[in-house]
């Protein structure tokens, strides 16, 4: 049965989201997008249009929403009459939008953690500081919630899943490595959000290892990986989302993630840290103005959708899953490469926006089919993977697996 | 006759402003500190007393002022009886503390040039923006005002003149070379307030050579020198107000101004700068907060009065002159080396606070005593270098030179 779906943002995620529910709007209806600049919205749907992306005539509209406002969120949802919430608007919204969600009964879909203002990786497991005290309330309500579903946290979720499910017989470790090999020819830039990439670098690392959180500082350890496409690169041991909810689905095994930076980055990192400017906590000017250093590092920056038509070079990201497949030790990397510049040609946006939009339409698409419309708070590993991967290999981010049988595309 | 004294400022220059005034209160009189925030001139006052600095007993008052209020500063200069007011506040107070003496008759001595919030790097000559426009006004009124009577600005001017009037027939160049080889054991900090410190290294580089100004970028123009006591240290071409009147002055010489920088502070510097974080002009948040950059930037660095107790190292601030003598090519080397834990352990500030907070005290002295009490506007280099360098070798900041003839202490 098609479901019309509500996007909650206006950013370079959202835009991708939007042409996939164009794309795709055979099987999910109406789409609205709402965001606090109505005309960021507007600018959206424009670039639908001029890709001719609606898969069939439909309704396209956006909203002006201020989505920490729960009943005008409920009343959205009414009005439009959406069945499905994509929530890709910034990672301080997530309870509001659940809320909205769970009064409404709309389906909830996010692909990051919920994070409030003034804290920065707070303790493990990250799901059980919010979104797990949740989980019953959907529940009881039979809504559907699925948690963290763009690329990492989510189709890396998957891969863990698939890895555990059809390769090995016990799982031991998974280390998720993201690299972006991509250049966006500016002197620095994030790729999303500089607000929230700098948050989930500036405080403790965790990883889950021997069945107990491990705490490191971010650039501490190291480590060289040579991956398919991109080559040799150096990532390092971060904190990330899906970490906090694999230590709990994946039989104990260790769960770490590696994200790959250059030399540039982490010493462009090292000095605003070091300086004190990439704080969420409140400081006074010498003239008695209150203000987030962060934000105002932010607002320096590029906004991260500027920085897609001169984007290219490509992405590779992945799961190294280690284990015992019928007695012996075994690893199979399952990963996907995105290209900028391709991304771009599409939709709209950079890989990075690319990647983390393309998945949770995939979602919304399984819970309009049935397939993943749970009636309950889930994370990406606790949903069957192979209808997840099998869209993504149709819809623009297939599935490659390296094992000692080679390297090759896998289908579903 | 003793000449009463009003400071304006309360940071590190300040407090070694009250220091060597209050060790010279025989010649100076009455010292009165006042500052936007009076408990930070109480500080002051109290670390006066500590080191039981004042030579005879005598009046030392901490006062609150917004000295951008005209009115209230000569308020101020009139109920404190003042005769000279030395002005170490933040450079946009420099217009309105000289209206106000301008106003009232008091004697008023600077140390920078005059700054507007929302502009760097004007065009040359920078005195000619503000300073030089008043020149009439003073010579009508017969009020004295000693311009830039710090370190750099200021000694080195005088420096500069001696070289002229002593050491050379024809004067070619003066190549003022500013090195601070002291630690002050923080990640980074400016030494004297990082506003200010920035807003100079920001704009065009100007320099005066071949009877014109040139232009160049920051860190464009680098240059080894080899000093006493510091010895080999890398120097870069820069913006300088003192370039801007000996351009004037020297009989058309090039008129240079280094400093030397170390990589680290490059590297953190080009960081901020790339970034936009050292810009002077207010941007808006995503959350629509108008803020400076720059000031922020600011707030987040230590403050440089706070760098004293661990301060160590030297100081060498110095002027090349080149020219000829007796026909042939003949250059000096005149300068100063500074300690900053001997500064410390005397005024409780470090060694860049001493350099700069030394030389208007001195020229209050001269201004007391007669010697400097021109009744006009001057640069320093427009005063009898003599009585200005015999009183800085008496109180802290002994001249030496080095030359053919060796390197020596001078006396004057």
């Amino acid at each position: 049965m098609k479901k019309n779906v509500l996007i909650i943002g206006a950013g370079g995620v959202a835009q991708v989201v939007a042409h996939k529910c164009a794309q795709n709007n055979d099987v999910l209806g109406d789409i609205h997008i709402a965001s606090r600049t109505k005309s960021k919205c507007d600018q959206i749907i424009a670039t639908v249009h001029d890709k001719n992306a609606m898969k069939q005539p439909g309704v396209l509209e956006g909203h002006e929403l201020n989505a920490l406002d729960i009943q005008a969120t409920c009343d959205l949802i009414r009005k439009t009459d959406s069945q499905i919430v994509i929530n890709v608007g910034t990672a301080f919204l997530n309870m509001s939008v659940l809320s909205a969600c769970l009064e409404t009964g709309a389906a909830y879909i996010d692909t990051a953690i919920h994070e409030e203002p003034g804290k920065i990786c707070e303790t493990p497991p990250w799901y059980g500081n919010y979104e797990w005290k949740r989980a019953e309330e959907c529940a009881q309500k039979g809504v559907t919630a699925i948690l963290g579903a763009g690329f990492d946290p989510g189709v890396v979720n998957a891969y863990a899943r698939l890895a555990k499910d059809d390769y090995l017989d016990k799982v031991t470790d998974v280390d998720i490595v993201d690299i972006n090999a991509g250049s966006h020819k500016q002197y620095f830039a994030t790729n999303f959000d500089p607000e929230i990439n700098f948050r989930e670098f500036t405080g403790t690392v965790y990883s889950w290892q021997g069945g107990e959180w491990k705490s490191n500082a971010m650039f501490e350890i190291g480590k060289e990986y040579d991956l398919p496409v991109v080559g040799k690169r150096m990532a390092y041991l971060c904190g990330h989302d899906e970490v906090h909810s694999l230590a709990k689905n994946m039989d104990g095994a260790d769960v770490r993630f590696w994200m790959g930076f250059g030399e540039h980055y982490i010493n462009v990192f090292t000095v605003l840290k070091n300086i004190g400017l990439l704080s969420e906590q409140p400081l006074q000017t010498a003239e008695g103005l209150e203000v987030v250093p962060l934000k105002v590092v932010k607002a320096c920056l590029p906004d991260p959708s500027s920085l897609a038509p001169e984007y290219e070079g490509k992405t590779c990201i992945g799961d190294f899953v280690k284990g015992i497949k019928d007695g012996k030790e075994t690893e199979v990397f399952i990963y996907n490469v995105a290209d900028h510049a391709e991304a771009y040609a599409e939709v709209g946006s950079q890989g990075i926006s690319y990647t983390a939009g393309v998945p949770p339409v995939a979602a919304a698409m399984l819970i309009a089919t049935g397939d993943w419309d749970v009636k309950k708070m889930a994370n990406v590993e606790e949903l069957p993977p192979h209808p997840f991967l099998g869209i993504l290999n149709r819809i623009g981010l297939p599935t490659r697996i390296k094992d000692a049988d080679g390297d090759r595309a896998l289908t579903f």
